[in-house]
């Protein structure tokens, strides 16, 4: 059984640990979000990217939510005791991790290799790769401007109101190799309980992902990032007030028109009418059995709509 | 008193101590190499600056001879681990100085500014600069072909036979501000023994910073790296005898002609017929009255020269 699953970080990492201990991992194949990465002292830092390394390698922070565990931070210190601006957090690993992407990014490795040799490098039994080896840069439209991405969510803690999104360098971006192929042999397209706006957007701004799972064949299983209408983690519920107008089940089958066949969703979200299949259950992830039921219940859908 | 030192990294950076345990430190403006520069990681590192910014800022591993005292390796271990290429050691708390400074460059800030800000920020008393804001790479001319500096000292350790050494962009470089008015304002220019082909040598391939030496109306005094014909540290021997001919005081001198009035040397090398005063003491530097000795030495000359 092959699983195409569209990813952001955290929540979109947990659901893949769930997925992985459901089906066969040689055949899920993680297509992970790249808008929200950025340049930080001149290294290129994936963070949604990492999440996924750092959570399916075994090595993430648990407790923190982000990160390695052990993680230590003697680079930044010093660098802040030298006048630095570090509003970024890079832990000592995380920064081994980025300079061995640097090293890998200026001898022309494409980012979606250099992520696959990662997620090898650290055990992982999927495929982990990123939407598009193009630049394609999330930006916040906030009152009076825009804001790169992580500028919004770190440096101001999401504090801003979304007014909209803009993913620079969409237009032109092509899926990584590897991508549409992942996603024309699936037998199930699943998007992660990820950031619809955010996280799951930027993929889908990539044409011709977008398009193929628009024309799909096989079952498309979206799980909603909402538990009884609040993010379980980040500003997704307030970006779905905002920009589509409530916090439900609903709000969130419309920002994948057209793309998915079924909804997971939490139980405390109640019954809804949804252009999509249903499937209530509950979502939160905070255990392996937890992310396992998750898991099974898009399996379900899928199942049911075969 | 004003005093100019061009200087490299570890040799130099002890000769600088003893000089500021010696004179007012205000009056002291280090002239530092940066012809062993190099990208790593995409970083911008400069290794005998930043010996002079750990030696002087008293955070040098002196056992080691390099790096920062309480040195941690987590960020090379992992991207060892990421199938990085690390050969060039690159700890945890240096990696943090590097951070700062890819930042600055970033930001457009010269290499000498973020180098004296960093000193003060170190609680170096002395004024430290480098040669030249502009890209300047010593190469060494080996059988067969070229290597860069640190590729030759470091990942070959220095055992490829050195034909030449070339400094790559030198004609083009001009001294970062300060430079000239620091030797122009100088009583004594004072080139401390650190290796005279690829430690002061790039130094003096900035044209400008050569004439201003030579058309000085101060005593100019160099030290000789060699003690009993062998350097204490490094490849300067070798390169002697194969450049200059031979490892004894005159050879140092060759380096220098036209450059320097007195020579201080130790006195295993003997008695020996120089164009320039020659001052014999006691040269090592392993201990704070080892390197005040050959600074007074030096100071010694340059008064009985004017």
């Amino acid at each position: 059984m092959n699983v195409a699953v569209l990813s952001g970080g955290v929540g979109g990492a947990r659901f893949v640990q769930g997925l992985l201990d459901t089906v066969d991992p040689s055949g899920v194949t993680v297509i992970a979000n790249v808008g929200d990465d950025l340049d930080v002292f001149g290294l290129h830092v994936s963070p949604d990217v990492d999440t996924l390394l750092y959570t399916l390698g075994g090595v993430a922070d648990e407790d923190r939510g982000w990160g390695r565990a052990g993680e230590t931070w003697a680079a930044l210190d010093v660098a802040r005791g030298l006048g630095a601006d570090a509003w970024f957090q890079l832990g000592d690993k995380d920064l081994g991790l980025h300079l061995a992407r640097a090293q890998a990014l200026e001898r022309g490795e494409p980012l979606s290799a250099i992520t696959e040799r990662f997620a090898r490098a650290l055990g992982i039994p999927a495929r982990i790769l990123t939407a598009t080896d193009d630049r394609l840069r999330t930006w916040i439209q906030v009152e009076g401007g825009e804001l790169p991405f992580q500028e919004w969510f770190v440096r101001e803690r999401h504090e801003p109101e979304v007014l909209g999104v803009r993913f620079e360098g969409a237009e032109a971006a092509t899926p990584s190799p590897g991508v549409l192929d992942a996603l024309s042999d699936a037998d199930l397209i699943a998007i992660a309980p990820s950031n619809p706006f955010v996280s799951i957007g930027p993929i889908l701004a990539v044409e011709q992902i977008r398009a193929v799972i628009a024309e799909r064949n096989v079952p498309a299983v979206a799980v909603s990032p909402l538990i009884g209408g609040r993010a379980v983690k980040g500003p997704a519920d307030r970006m779905l007030k905002r920009l589509k107008g409530g916090t439900g089940p609903f709000q969130v089958t419309q920002c994948y028109e057209g793309l998915i066949d079924a909804l997971v969703y939490d139980e405390s979200d109640g019954e809804v009418e949804l252009d999509v299949r249903p499937l209530v259950t509950r979502t939160l992830m905070s255990d392996a059995a937890g992310r396992r039921r998750v898991a099974e219940t898009a399996l379900e859908a899928a199942a049911a709509l075969r």
